[in-house]
């Protein structure tokens, strides 16, 4: 029979043990940010009906993108983000919620498409969202980007610095209007202004070009990347207020303690949902991941849903993009993650399993992070092997005169003194080892 | 347009904040005792090519079970079991592991077929699993089943005391041999002791009556039903050697401190993956819950993929299962869940924001679970109102004249009691409340 193939499908990840560890104290300690931070941690399904995964028609255009499948008479799929589930669970349980609700999602992900180069088809993102009826100040997007902050700031051991940039819809709104431009060029040159850094800038002067056949204008455009907003400063009610809403909110920011923000008007987030503020995280020292985390406001979460207008702002953190790319690169100090166990108990021959046994249970009973080798048969040199192959600080040796004296010897695998001592006096030592 | 359906797909799980804070709860505990018990938390993709999932060729039935899906020419589907993957991670991580191998899975599982009352489609189970090259010993049949009865325990004011029953795959094939029955009646007779709880008693003996149509040897299988092993002592060596493993494994138990474990050779664990010795755990308070944990050992694990023989004993605990089912029958107490929030901190008009901000901060600095009510025009009736319906244990109000002073005004939202307290002495006082 042939062997069947052992690594995963492309595009999927499979982490060892000890960056397992790595990932989940990552994910944990973020998490608990998030908590104190009174945001509740939801866990939605994975699948959803096609229907609410998108408004489109064109089934074979979305089945490359997205994992899609036929249960019955209903296409259902995998979700590809977490916005869309909670849109509508927050539509069905408007009156089990409590508003502005606070809302935490970290999920597995999947992205059908054909697995790239540093892009998986299964990953984590760690979403944030506060939804208000109605109304919601602009103060709770400043709150947003400093509980990022204070989420990768709990792992800066791992990942280092980070900075904000923040961007404005409303502004390119206003300077659109302030252009006359028609709605096709809007609509165009904000597809111009999110593909900008692919683009390069001689692809996007062409492509402005192209849209509006006006070098006063083009120019316009092209001078928010050089010179932000400060040419556009006393043009328009529109442009001001965007303007000033903008400035104010970097003071709020400043009040939150958001440390390395700036305004970067080249901030779109793409052309879905967002209506407001938008805002991107980059890791300080690891510009090349990109986007480590990004958001920003929308005018109505659930229209689909309900009648009811949630807006929301809300924003997901990459984790997996930031993780795994970083544990994959060696750029992660995984050491102590290594050594997880405390004890390991070794127990020569099966008629001593017994008390071996009892000596396992009253370490775990303490909370002692403990493992036994209970292949009793094997030889000493097979089983101290083993507890220095896992890492074990310590190994607890039990034999013929251990059981009769009713002691354990005690081996430190680091220095390779060993001692003989009651169960009680190690599970002492092993508290404060 | 049309709203949208706000409910998840039948047969998916979606929890209110305050369950779900429950279910987290109980899993963190549950996967605490895991860590200290040295498995190795695995997070393996939910995603794998069919030809693991399965070896079978029959797509068309396979696909009422799975969610199973195309791409490009690569079948694939989400996995239904925390197994399959596991036995492909091992066979490709032969050389990065250490053996015996403990491996603990917590993870979303799927099952295509039409949901059924009380049949999840989407839900979790958590694994364990011990696996060694060419040999493991029972005595980890034995520690496995004493780490579930820890992490049932560990949850115990929620889910109550538990019972384990162990049977034994080697006692049935050595009384099929020593009544001689042929292969396939032992085919037959197995489907039949794996069904007979549903089957009920008279459907059982019917169906013995088929397949064996000899009286003596009917009441023999009967017998084990009514009077376990004990008419099968001194029969024939194998016999023997199974009811000796048996018994002394029992021994074992014992001084692991199992509780509440008997014998009960009816459990079989269905036709698949098991040789060995098998279990159930059941909830005491809760019978109708079914299986609670379930498992056995499995003679060559991952011969699909490699052919180093791997030998393992695992179980699964259903948890969505058991946790899913008490809170939706309101048997679990969610009391303590309800209010995970200390401070709520309440603004009165935007030009005081700055302030509270820095109050926030400094609680969140503190670790104090905090959130501020940050639509700062809104009146102090709606904010309280906020405080009170997310059951802050105290609201932190900032006015004018708190600003001044540079103080907060502090109030006990169950005694209604209200003092003025400096940013530090607050902290104080939230930390030890």
């Amino acid at each position: 029979m042939d062997l069947k193939p052992t690594k995963p499908l492309s595009g999927f990840i499979e982490l060892l043990p000890t960056q397992q560890r790595c990932f989940d104290e990552c994910a944990n300690r973020m998490l608990g940010v998030l908590r104190k931070s009174g945001f509740n941690q939801l866990d939605l399904p994975a699948i959803e009906r096609a229907e609410v995964l998108t408004d489109k028609d064109n089934w074979d255009e979305i089945e490359t993108q997205m994992f899609l499948f036929q249960k019955g008479d209903t296409k259902m799929g995998l979700r590809y983000d977490g916005t869309v589930g909670l849109s509508r669970y927050v539509a069905g349980h408007l009156n089990d919620l409590v508003f502005p609700f606070r809302a935490s999602q970290f999920s597995k992900r999947y992205r059908g498409e054909r697995a790239q180069r540093g892009r998986y088809r299964e990953f984590y993102q760690m979403d944030m969202d506060i939804m208000g009826v109605n109304s919601l100040s602009v103060n709770y997007d400043a709150e947003i980007i400093s509980v990022i902050q204070r989420t990768l700031n709990s792992v800066s051991e791992f990942i280092g610095d980070n900075y904000v940039r923040v961007g404005s819809r409303p502004f390119w709104d206003a300077l659109f209007d302030y252009l006359e431009m028609t709605d096709g060029q809007k609509k165009d040159v904000f597809v111009l202004i999110d593909k900008k850094d692919k683009m390069g800038d001689d692809d996007f002067a062409e492509g402005l070009r192209d849209t509006l056949g006006d070098a006063q204008k083009e120019n316009e455009i092209k001078s928010v990347f050089t010179n932000g907003y400060s040419g556009f400063l006393n043009k328009s009610d529109k442009l001001d207020l965007a303007i000033s809403e903008l400035t104010k909110f970097m003071e709020t920011l400043t009040a939150f303690g958001v440390k390395n923000a700036e305004i970067d008007l080249a901030i779109t987030r793409g052309l879905a949902y967002y209506t407001g503020l938008v805002f991107e995280f980059k890791l300080s020292q690891y510009p090349e991941l990109g986007t480590a985390a990004g958001g920003g406001r929308y005018a109505d979460l659930a229209g689909k849903f309900s009648k009811t207008k949630i807006i929301g702002v809300g924003a997901a953190i990459g984790f997996s993009r930031i993780f795994v790319a970083l544990m994959e690169a060696g750029r992660v100090d995984l050491s102590r993650f290594d050594n997880p166990i405390d004890a390991a108990v070794l127990v020569m021959g099966q008629e001593n399993v017994g008390y071996a046994v009892s000596v396992l249970n009253a370490f775990r009973d303490a909370e002692i992070a403990s493992v036994a080798y209970l292949d009793a048969d094997k030889k000493f040199k097979n089983q101290i092997e083993y507890s220095d192959k896992i890492n074990a600080k310590f190994s607890v040796i039990i034999g013929e005169s251990e059981v009769e004296n009713q002691v354990v010897a005690i081996k430190n695998m680091q220095t390779g003194e060993q001692q003989e001592l009651t169960v009680a006096d190690a599970i002492k030592m092993l508290k404060v080892a």
